[in-house]
């Protein structure tokens, strides 16, 4: 059964995700739909790539992605196929699509042309519905369009060396439910400039001198539980996307507060690690 | 497949959503269930009018919607099943179905009566539930209840046509997930009264003299970027369902505001259009 | 079809519930994935345990229910696996579990044990939806993990019968999307130690004399409606899930506001019952 995915900023009460779903269902009779996010930030790209990147590849081979963000065709948006990792990618050209496949192979791009009557304030119901429906029924891409060479690259923060290889400058990319601040700092870029030596993470005026591979990381089972660090206590981490992350351990944003309000921590905020 | 449609006030955290859903394939195993909204405000029937007459529309006919706002049972809010338009609407007699169908022929309404052991405070679960899955097996109205005539009428604002045609004031119904305001004035009437007259949109102290197709139709892209209008520009659009809407472009209620917030637009406002 | 449900703390935002379903899909093919919550307060086990005690058992029986919360292994907490009233619940053994099967015959705990790579910090992900997927296919329980027996216990709390069966004292164990004020004092201990008395509720100043076994219970149809109680009154309940619940008829937190914020009334608050 075919899977098309949702990735929109349209929010969870308005009748647009209804509109779309209906939509699907109205024409395709073997579907599955999954919600990725509608709350995506409206019209941020750098937020809605993040998401999909850290979740399109749990999909099967086949999967269909429609992308709601930023979808108004103009002479500078084209609305885009792009099939790349056995996955296609439906959205308009504004960065999105190449930030989540900018380390694949893309396998084709395509602009969608479709017989419309007129431009509407929809696309996402107007146009990427009916492609989705039209790949989700097995047809052709080349159907939907003629091929596309201007794929849009987005500015992705990406984190400088300096100081000769002693430093690693990074910045918060995405702040999570829990508030944790993930950076742009791969596992692999640090492990290639670390040779073994000892680190500073520095977020603000904080220092981490530790990675772990799980929040739990900072705990010590063997002391007693009042001699522990726990709840409330700062920590860093390699997450399971391999970035690394700084978090507050069990930390409610609601409540007590993440790492992004305990240390002060914004998108876009500088994290420094230094090798000692 | 049988598809059912929940449109509630249920919150998406609580328990109600996953009662209503475990029930209903505990009832039915073959059936798809479509989540339209439970970010309702409580009570607002209105807005679940609003909501569900801009989705339903776009299910496939047969479609079963279930409608979880105000539901209790009383001498003045009797249960009731509406087909209409191909498709059935299971809620209370409180105004929402009648604003959903206004436009509509409506081919039967019943009241709904269960053999039920005593009246509880969550009747979407114990009464609509039950009605939606015998639907959904392809029974027949007829079995759930009896005929029913007294459809509660719900005052919707209309606009008011004034100054001898040259005058419309119209009031917002909707604001969106992007604080865009919605109005009650339609293209129809819009066009029916403009009489190729120039025109002015009046939105408290703010005045918008063009009507866009889409948001972006107020960016002249053969102008320089410097040059165009942009986010944060104020701007008028026939909206998808048809209706005069009023938007910030790309505006991003949660960090610089939309239109509700940026033209002090609420639920209610007046707002007037003159033909110059 | 084998059904899945999930309850998390992951908020509806963040990639974690689509890589969770689009795993699950790549997987089964055959499977129906439920959202019971994402929106658990994080780190919360009450909460959780509440939510899903309240919504499990009205899936058919075979549901596999998996819980992502405070979902870190460590020597202290166990990935496990429950059956129970025909169900299964994946989760860490961190009490959740033990709150939401504690009037269940538990048919089979057992630990899980799977052959992995490293400890991360997605659990949910790489451990609990591997099982889950092999329940779905009609796995076997014995292949994933070997006996436990270590249910952690949570604390609940207890309603207290005090001043020689004259008073019950409870708290308040739930606020829901409404803000209506949900207790730990069941409609049979009220029943049992009432006596045909009268009695008054108290809830810090505001005493209550009725309970009703609905919302509107509190409005006397027979009366106008000027003379009628209506919204804003405050009332008190036996809700569906046979619980003490004190709520403001027709409440709209995000507006005029409910018990919680009306009455004063939070998480853990005392709630009296006095019989006259």
């Amino acid at each position: 059964m075919a899977i098309i995915t949702l990735t929109t900023d349209f929010g969870q009460k308005d009748h647009f995700v209804g509109a779309i779903k209906g939509t699907i269902l109205n024409h395709v009779s073997e579907v599955t739909v999954v919600d990725i996010s509608h709350t995506i930030s409206p019209f941020n790209i750098q937020e809605c790539a993040y998401i999909l990147k850290n979740s399109y590849h749990y999909f099967p081979k086949g999967t269909i992605h429609l992308i709601g963000v930023d979808s108004e065709l103009s002479p500078e948006n084209e609305h885009i196929v792009v099939e790349a990792d056995g996955h296609f990618f439906i959205g308009a050209n504004n960065g999105i699509i190449s930030l989540v496949t900018s380390d694949l192979n893309i396998d084709s791009i395509m602009e969608i042309i479709l017989p419309q009557d007129e431009i509407d304030s929809f696309p996402a119901l107007a146009v990427f519905v009916p492609v989705a429906c039209h790949l989700a029924r097995g047809g052709k891409l080349e159907v939907i369009g003629r091929p596309f060479k201007n794929l849009k690259e987005s500015k992705e923060f990406e984190p400088r060396i300096t100081n000769d290889g002693r430093t690693i400058i990074g910045n918060v990319i995405y702040i999570d439910n829990y508030g944790n601040a993930v950076t742009n700092i791969r596992k692999t870029l640090f492990e290639a400039y670390r040779n073994g030596r000892d680190f500073e993470i520095v977020a603000r005026t904080n220092k981490i001198r530790t990675l772990h591979n799980a929040y739990n990381g900072i705990i010590n089972y063997e002391l007693d539980k009042g001699q522990r660090k726990g709840p409330g206590d700062a920590l860093a981490l390699f997450n399971t996307a391999g970035l690394v992350e700084l978090s507050i351990y069990k930390s409610d944003l609601n409540s007590v507060g993440g790492a992004s309000t305990l240390l002060g921590l914004n998108y876009r905020d500088t994290i420094t690690i230094n090798f000692l």
